[in-house]
């Protein structure tokens, strides 16, 4: 379970820092080279803590009410990957002689590993394993192994090994994926050492949010080792003899701590880097091994005959694993903590995209995603009545602590959709769990804010349907339209799933505590609209229709666009983009996935022939859906391409950017285009649902899944797919509609799909 | 012809500067008060040179494509207005002992006059009189005479008289109507005193334009006069000796020139300032009246029997003359030269609401604003390839000279009808003047381009009608709609009106000229696009549709939003006013006047009393057209108070920001009230028509047109309607749709309105 990458090519470090940084849901650092790079554009150096933030006001050129005046953005945290080594008087650099540079993100041991041979100008071979392991076990711990082993060298070497508090963030003004300037958020308010360590405390400009990072050098072979203290930079100079054979060890241990987790984060780091320090780096690996056997054996998809696959279907998942956070202050960033894309918000990405993973195979860290949102309700709540809305809430489009931080709302306030998203969660989680008390704690309180917000946007028309006006869809190359399927369908579900909390929390003996969170006749109007929602058809093209104008509008042949011309947001006036039917990503395709229970058949398939020719896929969160709905048509091979293209997007680089951070949601979306898709696993209130079917490549694939109290294992092959209960009481499972009931094995055959 | 305003209160500072400014299409100056204001809020000092403008990066928080980069502002120029005064030691301020104070406009002579009577702290009266005028005749002269009356003080005074290069821009970061920061745009690059003139070269910070004002004072009653000079500042102190019944009187000719029109600024200053100087005052005050005289001759409405409608009416007109940039550089900023709101930008207003009354007043003013949009003609083409267009050009929405300076598309770029109002004004032009010339040397390029820009963004639909999708129309509350009646029946005149074009060109011998313009297939296909225009109408209700789904959307009664809350646009995010049916200004019933000419009246009248309650009026360009539209519809009382209502706008403050400058599209309006409105007059290609009426409360009403070579004079009572040839061959006009041929003397008989 290995990642691997030989050579070193300039052109792809800032690429190559994303694909093996180490994270664990709280801590990030980037796989910048420790040596630095020679330009500075190369690189973009980083390390980040989740949901730690500063913010800053926006400047609209022309403001109108509502527009949020404050982002936030996650903030790059004190460097500690910089070390410098001398051989003599001779710094390392890759632009020296550089005879072999490796990289390798081990995936059971939870490690990135940099290897370099080093031939220096007087001729001597020294080679460098560096290892860097952010703890899952020890949250705050970050420790970085530098292991120096001289082949024919003899002599003296320095190493020297940073903490460094002057760091800015990342920008690119013509990038409006990237925030557009670079301004320090972190100023430094102290550095000392304390013994052996260096500590330094920090604070954000804006938010004045404190952070601390601890520093200290475990060594072998070294003479000496001193602290050079500069206002904002602890420089630790470590002076070691070597011999031809000797290999020379430095672990550095650093642990960052916060302000939004700690009270006091600088005595708190120094506490845990104690404890750190005192257990040793082989426990933490030890640990991290044993937690990275329990994560695989619960959370990998397996699959037999394309060890391709496999390696990339680790890696997406292992991807899931170091980005989640699980407190209730953080959540998942789009990049998760591999860099400062999007500039480390959280959008419906989780709930759409990666919930499902977690929820079916973690449940602890679901529960905690869903909690960041019931922490964040208020904010909601707010933003809903800086939108206008007298009641309800919505949920900001994207967000760290819970403010609105979306400042082009066509394609960002605009997605009312996140609150449907996020009831879908909440749904989703109760149908898997049955668990009362979240609903009755948390649950129903967010489906009736959210539901009420439904009211408030959307109206009847004249012909008695519910319609939702002047909002925009997942598809965000057409921005503003009325009655979006897409967000018709989800609030319909939200409003239904409202009527529904109320009916269990008042069966399960909490009338009293429910009548406080919503009135009767609100229940009843979430029913009236629900029933009446307009969901916009086309009766002569006999498909889904992306919106009430969408399919009027003039066709832009995809093939007539010159491949440069892609993404087509960095390069045609939205207005333009807007005018024509084509979309970024999945929209009715996506409803066509996640709300299909009543579609027809028919409808799907010529809804998916319509849309496909005329989706880009700019969005990296299109391929996987469409793989989803190909596997539900039956179309395997065309399945199998979008899923291929989902699992490669970060390690062949396809949408050119993941240099600015991974696609985290997209590789919940390849887990799911294996699950929802080749297994059509879908979520429902009887049950789990299934449509097995297997790639024709693939000899078999298998994974696990936890529902109520059990966990049970699907193994797909072309023939047949096997189901076995593994732990927990015996459970209902549907398999093409079928309902069985899984007591310890089951056996189905499977359908071949059409090409 | 006097505007008048007795005592002075503080909180109406920055409204009378506006009221009162004095212009004369090139330059501006506010009325501030000479001795300066308490409170820096209290007041808005400035003067402005029309189209001289800097520029400014636009910064966006997400920037996308094709989003312009650069904004042009209008520059707040060198400050001529400063007179501090002494008597003995003690200064004049209106917080000291303030006995009377009185403004006046007097629009006979072209002049502002102040007059304030001042006691002093020692009981001693002191009588100013200070007269401002901006030379029609001169138009780089701006003349300030500040007049010093002793009634019973005896001995020296000093008078300390500036030319400030320190100035800034007004900038209100909450009000997206006015610059967001107020920057200094002027840099002083040299200040001399030469003789006994001052002058000050300034440059302006990004463009680089090069302005200078020249200043010299010519006085009576002075022992000395001293130039003290600073970096940026020079004053100028009078030293004055006087006794009880003297007049002391002080004339500060001011020239302002700029590097737009003059080679040489400050030489050109320095000469047209001896030339100011040696003709005198009293020369320059006469030619002014003068100049008056023969404008009122041709451009006034006499209105019997209504005093105030005819000050106010007088005021209206007055200021369309003070406002309009006669050379090809410039055109009419929407608040004129009386303010910073909108920066000094041009929009549709002048096309649509004030070139009218220049076309039928004041022909040679008319086509120097119609050159202005041909010399702009290459940025327009540059701003439709920034939107995605291949070809046509696009006029920039808001512009100085000529790029497209909207930072905000949904209200901005995306009204693509300026492209429609362009052509309709060179339409316009053509039916009234019959030139041939105009046309073939700038008309036709114009019609042709913008024609071509509607094939570009149009498309053909299924059922073959042709389609304008994501635009927005007038209604700036109902933003990216699709097929806006307005806008597509602009784009459908704009197409026909470059079929006509050609077909002229080619019948007048111009085939080849022409044809290096346009194609004959290209004519095909705006003949075809034309002839199957969609126009959006609605069956049930009979009505013309704003859009294909504003009908659609949740109605919002006006009578139940707080009268706080407007306008709205500054109290509801556009999200939720966009999803509502309310206007913010005539859309549909602007299609209805300029539109009409095929309508059923039945249809305007079910359109007009559809939109008419959900309509706010937050746009002063709203009134006026529901004046016309209700006339036509023979409603004069509701016409009357609408007419009324656009009238005063600025004297009565309806908008409430009066003080960031007039609203000058709106004064055009007011004529267009009472020509287009009461008078019924339409401009066709046939000749011009009407369909006279008299508001009850008027005895009458009159006014001149000038149409091809001739003038003639309509006098309308309630029951006759007069139209006498003034000079001229006879002209053929069409009186409720009969045609007459005017020789000398027509008399029809006025059908009275329904109420």
């Amino acid at each position: 379970m290995v990642i691997e990458s030989d050579g070193f090519d300039r052109l792809k470090i800032a690429q190559q820092e994303a694909i093996f940084h180490t994270a664990n849901g709280y801590i990030g650092v980037r796989n910048c080279p420790e040596e630095g790079v020679q330009y500075r554009s190369q690189s973009i150096r980083g390390a980040y803590i989740n949901a730690f933030y500063d913010t800053e006001p926006i400047r609209y050129a022309e403001k109108l009410h509502g527009f949020p005046d404050t982002a936030e953005h996650m903030v790059n945290v004190t460097d500690v990957q910089s070390i410098a080594l001398y051989a003599g008087n001779e710094r390392f650099s890759p632009s020296g002689g550089l005879l072999g540079h490796t990289r390798v993100l081990d995936m059971e041991n939870g490690l990135a590993i940099r290897s370099i041979s080093w031939r220096t100008s007087a001729g001597n071979t020294i080679a460098l394993c560096i290892k860097r392991m952010a703890s899952f076990v020890m949250k705050n711990l970050f420790l970085l192994e530098f292991c120096i082993t001289s082949l024919d060298y003899s002599g003296g070497m320095t190493v020297v090994s940073s903490q460094d508090g002057n760091v800015k963030s990342f920008s690119d003004p013509d990038d409006p994926r990237v925030p557009s300037n670079g301004d320090r958020r972190l100023i430094t308010e102290r550095l000392r050492a304390v013994e052996d360590s260096t500590i330094m405390q920090s604070k954000t400009v804006n938010t004045e949010l404190t952070m601390a990072s601890a520093v200290r050098h475990v060594c072998t072979l070294h003479s000496r080792i001193d602290h050079k203290l500069a206002s904002n930079r602890a420089d630790t100079v470590i002076s070691i003899q070597i011999e031809p054979g000797q290999t020379a060890v430095i672990q550095k241990f650093c642990i960052f701590t916060d302000g939004r987790r700690f009270d006091d984060p600088a005595g708190a780091a120094l506490k845990l880097l104690d404890e750190a320090v005192r257990y040793g780096a082989a426990y933490w690996y030890k640990k991290q091994q044993e937690l990275l056997d329990g994560f695989w054996r619960h959370s990998r998809i397996v699959i037999e005959g394309d060890e391709a696959a496999q390696r990339l279907m680790d890696f997406n998942v292992y991807q899931l694993l170091q980005s989640a956070g699980s407190d209730r202050l953080s959540n998942i960033p789009a990049k998760g903590l591999s860099g400062e894309g999007y500039e480390g918000h959280y959008f419906w990405d989780t709930e759409i995209y990666m919930f499902p993973f977690f929820l079916l195979t973690d449940r602890k860290t679901a529960r905690s995603l869903l909690s960041y949102r019931y922490h964040i309700l208020d904010e909601a709540r707010r933003h809903a009545r800086d939108m206008g809305h007298q009641k309800g809430a919505l949920y900001p489009w994207r967000t760290i602590a819970g403010r609105e931080c979306s400042s082009y709302y066509p394609s960002g306030s605009a997605q009312y959709h996140i609150n449907g998203d996020v009831a879908h969660s909440v749904l989703s989680y109760y149908a898997v769990t049955n668990d009362m008390d979240y609903l009755a704690e948390e649950g129903a309180e967010i489906l009736f804010e959210t539901a009420r917000l439904w009211l408030d946007v959307g109206h009847y028309g004249s012909d008695g349907r519910f319609r939702i006006d002047c909002v925009t869809g997942p598809d965000e190359y057409t921005c503003i339209v009325n009655n979006n399927f897409y967000t018709n369908s989800c609030a319909r579900e939200n409003l239904f799933g409202a009527v529904s909390a109320y009916c269990l929390l008042c069966g399960g003996g909490m009338e009293n505590e429910v009548r406080r969170l919503v009135a009767g006749d609100e229940i009843e109007a979430f029913k009236h609209a629900a029933e009446r929602m307009y969901l916009p058809y086309d009766d002569e093209l006999g498909i889904i229709a992306q919106d009430d104008s969408f399919l009027q509008k003039a066709r832009w042949d995809i093939s007539s666009i010159p491949p440069g011309d892609f993404p087509l947001l960095l390069n045609y006036h939205p207005l333009y983009i807007n005018r024509h039917q084509i979309c970024k990503q999945a929209d009715t395709v996506l409803a066509a996935w996640l709300f299909d229970e009543d579609m027809d058949d028919a409808v799907i398939e010529r809804t998916f022939d319509y849309y496909e020719p005329i989706t880009t896929h700019d969005s990296s969160l299109s391929a996987c859906v469409f793989s989803i709905v190909a596997s539900r048509l039956g179309r395997l091979e065309r399945a199998y391409d979008y899923f291929k293209k989902a699992v490669a997007t970060d390690m062949e680089d396809i949408q050119g950017n993941t240099k600015h951070g991974l696609h985290i949601a997209n590789m919940g979306g390849a887990w799911l285009a294996v699950t929802a898709g080749f297994a059509g696993l879908r979520i429902r209130e009887n049950g789990l649902h299934f449509r097995p079917r297997c790639p024709k490549n693939w000899k078999s694939f298998a994974f696990k899944l936890q529902y109520r109290e059990s966990e049970f294992q699907i193994t797909i092959n072309t023939n047949t797919a096997v189901f076995i209960l593994l732990s927990g009481p015996p459970v209902p499972i549907f398999i093409s509609g079928n309902a069985y009931y899984l007591k310890d094995e089951l056996t189905v055959e499977v359908s071949g799909g059409h090409a």
